[in-house]
This record gives C-alpha cells, sequence and structure tokens, in this order.
C-alpha cells in the first residue's frame, strides 16, 4: 500500500493518507508524497475537487517526533534539517492553497498540530462527530507557531491564543461554531456526506471555480479598494468565457447548460 | 414610480429600490440610482442614518443578467461593458463606505450576488426572518468574484468559501451566527425594527458617528500600531469638539446633553 | 492601597486595579500604574503568567471624564493633554501585547470604553457570568475610535460597528459567541476559573509560550507566505532549546519532561 493512497471517482481525487502506524504523521515521505500529488494535480484538468481524509484511528497528528529527534545526530544539531522540514511542511500547506481545485479535509479521530493545520489550510473542512483539534505541541515544549498561521486564518483571536498555549482539544461542535470546519456528520457517514460536498463542487463551471478560488485568496490579502479592482479585472475575464455566456444563456431560458469543459 | 424611492424620517433617509419586475436587479438604471442618492446623501447634513430596502418579493437578485447578455452584441464582445458595469456595480459598494452616515440594510426575501454583497457592504443589517442569502453565481458560470470581497470580510473563510463554490443559501439564523447580519427579526416588524436602529444611532451626536464610521474602515486595514497612531489623533479631534464636552459635562452632571447639532 | 495591586501566587502575576471609587477608570495615576508594572514583568522571567482583575462592582469603565474634563482649562483647551493621554493609554494596551507572558482578562460588573478595550487586548478573557460590554463613548459624543481597534480585532465587523454606534452592551453569553472572551463562569468562581486557565499556561515550557507569543501576533499582520516564512524560522529556535528537545524526548518515552526552565 502506498503511504498515500489516491482514488478517483468521476471528476473527483480522493487522497487518503495511510501511514494508521504513527497516525498519518507528515513525515518526510508524507510530505514528499502529498507534495508529488498536489504537483500533479496542479497539471490534472480532468479533476474538479479532491478530498484529504486518514486511514485508521486518526487523520493527521502532525510531524513525525521520531524523524525529527533522529535528525539531532547531525553536526549542527538538526538545525538544516529542521529548516529544510518546515519549509518542506509550509510549501504542502500552501500547495492547497495554489491547487487550481477546491480540497476538502475529511478529518475524523484526531488532527493535532500540523494535523490541524492541515484541516485549517484546506478550502473546507467536513469532520466526524467526535473529532478533536488541537495545537498542543506546546505540551512538549514545541509551540505550534507554524500551526498557528493556518488556525488564526479560520478562527477567532483569543480562541486561537487559548488553544495554542494550553494545549486543549476542541471537539466538533465546537470547531463548526468557531469555524474551523463547516460541518460535523455521523461518522458513519463522513465518506458520503464529504463526497456530497465534493459532488456539488465539481458539477460547477470548472473553469469559474478555477479562477474563483484563485482571486479568492488574492483577493484576502489586499485592502477593499485594491480586492475590487482585482476582483473587478477577473470578473470581466470569467463573463467572456464561452461556458458562462451558455450558463447564463440557459439560465435565462431555464434549462440546463451545454458547457464545454 | 422611481426606481429607487426615497423617503425620509426625522434624520433617517429611508431608500427602497423598487423595481420588483426584476426582484431590484442592480441595472444600468438601478446602480445610476443609487449611485446619484449616495452622491446627494454624502452632502447632506441633516440625514444621520441611512436605511436601505426592495420593494416586493425580494431585497435583490444580483446583477441584471438580461442587459449582461444584450452586450455582448457589441464589437468587442461586451468587454468595454462589464468592465465599466463592475466598475460602477463596485463605485456603488464602496460608496456606502465612504458615506458619512451609517448605512442598515433592510433584506428580505432573497438577498443573492451582487444583492448578498449589497448587504454585505453595509455597515449594519436587519433581515426578516427566512431570508435567504447566496453568492449563486457559480452556478450559472459566473463566480462570485466582486461580491467575494465584502462577504470575506464580513463571515468566516471557510464557511465564505462553502457559499461561494456551492452556490447554496443560507438564512438568517445562520446569517446572524456567521456575522453577515446583526439580526433577523420577525418579517411583520422588519420596518419597525429597521428604524427602531436607526433612530438609536440618529440620536447620537452626528458629528462623532461621523468621523467613528471613517476611522472604522481606515483602521481595520492598518496593523495595530498605525491603527492606533490613527485613531489616537481622531480621539483628540472628537475631544475638542464643543458638542462633546458638552456630552460629557451632561453625563456628569446627570442631564441631558444640549448638542448644537 | 496601592491603585494597582499585585499578588503574586507560583509563576503567576495576579493584578488587581484597586481604584472602585471610580469604577478604576483608567486615570492619569491607573494607567501609569499599569505601564510600571507591565514593564516590571516584562523583565520577570520568574512570572509566566500574567491575570488582571479589578476591585469592587466593576472591572473598568474606561477613561477618567473628570480628569479629561479639567484639561479643558489649559490654554490649547487640552489639545496637548488629551494626545498625550490617548498616546499613554496606547502604549499599556500595546504593551500587553509586547509582554512576554499571556495575560488573562478577570472581567466582571462592568467593562466598558477603554475597560472594555483592555478586555479586548488581553491575550484571554475569562469573565463572570453578567459582565457587560460596551463601548459606549457614543452616548456622551466621544467615539470609542481607540478601543475600536482592539475590539474590531476580536469580533466580527458589524457586531463591532453596532456597539460601536447604538453604545449598547453585550452580555456574556454574546461576548463569549462573538470571541471577545473566551468564557464565562460563575462569579463566584471567577478567581479560582482564572487561575486554573492561568495554571494550566504557566505549566508549558517557559521559553516556548514567551516565543510562541511574540509570533503570534507578528504573524496575524503578514499574508500568508510572510507568516510562514516567519514562523518557520520560529520553529527551527524553537526545536534547538535544550528543553524542547527534552519535552520531545519525555514525550516519546511516555515520562514528565525534566525542563531547566
Amino acid at each position: 500500500m502506498a503511504i498515500l493512497e489516491r482514488d478517483d471517482s468521476g471528476a473527483i481525487a480522493r487522497l487518503t493518507m495511510n501511514s494508521p502506524g504513527n497516525l498519518n504523521a507528515l513525515s518526510d515521505a508524507m510530505l514528499a508524497a502529498l507534495s508529488e500529488e498536489f504537483a500533479r494535480l496542479a497539471e490534472d484538468r480532468a479533476i474538479r475537487v479532491v478530498t484529504l481524509a486518514g486511514a485508521g484511528k486518526a487523520f493527521c497528528a502532525g510531524h513525525d517526533l521520531k524523524e525529527m529527534q533522529a535528525a539531532r545526530q547531525s553536526e549542527d544539531k538538526g538545525r538544516a534539517y529542521f529548516a529544510d522540514l518546515f519549509s518542506r511542511c509550509t510549501a504542502v500547506m500552501t500547495a492547497i492553497r495554489n491547487l487550481p481545485q477546491p480540497v476538502i479535509a475529511s478529518p475524523h479521530g484526531i488532527a493535532t498540530a500540523a494535523g490541524c493545520q492541515l484541516v485549517a489550510s484546506c478550502d473546507m473542512a467536513v469532520a466526524a462527530h467526535g473529532t478533536r483539534f488541537g495545537v498542543n505541541g506546546v505540551n512538549i515544549g514545541l509551540f505550534c507557531s507554524t500551526p498557528m498561521v493556518a488556525l488564526s486564518r479560520n478562527i477567532p483571536r483569543k480562541q486561537t491564543f487559548e488553544m495554542l498555549t494550553t494545549g486543549q482539544f476542541i471537539e466538533t461542535d465546537r470547531a463548526a461554531q468557531l469555524g474551523l470546519i463547516n460541518r460535523a456528520v455521523e461518522p458513519a457517514n463522513l465518506e458520503v456526506e464529504t463526497m456530497t460536498l465534493a459532488e456539488t463542487v465539481a458539477a460547477k463551471l470548472g473553469s469559474a471555480v478555477r479562477i474563483g478560488k484563485r482571486a479568492f485568496y488574492e483577493q484576502l490579502e489586499l485592502g477593499l479598494d485594491d480586492a475590487y479592482a482585482h476582483t473587478g479585472a477577473v470578473m470581466v475575464e470569467n463573463m467572456l468565457d464561452r461556458d458562462t455566456d451558455e450558463g447564463i444563456n440557459a439560465f435565462l431560458q431555464k434549462r440546463a447548460p451545454d458547457w464545454q469543459q
């Protein structure tokens, strides 16, 4: 079995982290597998939505601590390895934002530290009831500084700070209320519900979703006037797409669109 | 009947979009009417609060799709028209932020696409229970890229992304929970409740509300230290206002203020 | 009795504003006392967490209006005094962010205007049920322009705007829902619950919490890529801390860490 399984269903690529023995830790091998798969998906126009789940008892428990401790044996006490590791981890997290397709996290069990960051970094998240989320590195003396970048862009400030400095977990109802996940579902229905959301998005015009996702993250980092200048230009291009013309005509004529994409 | 009605009640200007036949679509005519009225209100010191409602079954259903499709007949396939249209629409949305008076949206029925953007762009919103909000352009192949600028500055990131890519509606309880509206009220009480909020704000010192609204949006786009430097200077000017002196004295003397403004 | 009492409990410094006669107003004397104490705490490595409460009926009712009005007697009508006052007040608020230790507000009764700003400026807040929060300066003609800087970075935009322009209070359930406080507790348990949270944080590795808090506020003001570049470097330094090495080893060996700090 591969450490990262991919099982396509129509236009949906279903990724499953498959290293249950270490709770799907973001080891060197897992990061490499995610990085390669995201690079492949970025070029794959047949795929419209990506889902990300974890095999076994947990979604993802963060970094591989044993691998990290082993790196301390080197002459620089691991400095170069750690710098490279966090750089590779960040590249995986930002690859999700950069992917043209929406990515839906589908966590269950546990999503901690960089595993919680993975959920926060996805565009949307459907979780199994009872999933526990935490940025608990502080418990072992390693503050979740990179995970907080993603988390603090999902949930309010004081609630992020509490999770970071207490290391305490929140469950799905709280995660949904705060904004970390879109919703929680019965564990038995996790895959079905995740696929339902994925199929809803996959049924939209692919080019529109693609330019929309890109513009979404770009405008978030701009002031209001710059954000409008940018997205106004995006909408003009969107309007000039042949399939958008067809989509609007179909709507006005109360019929289904005949999209070429 | 005008496409945009204005009915003043004391210091409150009540605007009603009045084009029920196309669900108060933001047609060229509606955008022009809103633009002109906002320009007039910006100079009107007698008006302290503005409310914005829609006549008929819906608050506003977004752009006028028939008008947009007609523009494709031109030699450039509509490019110049679309660029101008989104520019005019953005000017209306940002005019709300730039108005010296607070603007309260009072939606009912449906507020979709640029209609949802209009609600998000107002300073506050009181909605009729059951109002449906959506940025559903994706359903016809036109991603709501400009509406998302306003929406993503009102509600959390993942919840915005879901609305944008699924095209699904949210109702008032959810909208209030996420932050898109201040509260929902019984449909029969929508006008009364909106006016109650408007009158509460209109009873405050006009100059204080004016400089406060302006500083509010300015500081939102600054880092913490710059935001404090800016608002500190604003507070000094506020303190030197004759009416603020009177307001504080009245409070200390437990009497009503005698404001000149 | 000092205007600001400090009562240490192990590694926790418990500060209590003690001027019940004016509802712990942020007078010149109170601002000076807070400023001096925060400067002292910034150098005190034995203290890991700070709590901030108010003696008497209220947490803090904002600026000292009598003192402010008295300043109008000067030749410049108070301009220089007001500029200096807001500058000193801002310095106290940002000193909380700059302190290496997490600061937990522990409000009860009333937290209004700059008193509400104080709660918003703390890293976390545990409030007594029934505490009322407001930025109600607008009621006397003085818009809460500096308090809104902190408040609008805690709670959503429209809800901030409503509080600012209506002057209306919110209670603890609403404050917790919006994100202004972490939670509300029985008034009789306020001190115990605040201390429980403080002790939880104080038990973590001090150096990790210190660098984490600093990085938290730094990354909040950066775009995503810059935020990751910055926090990635922070994590490398964190990993190279001897105590973090020990913390991870202890976790892998299922034993308590032997931290030197």
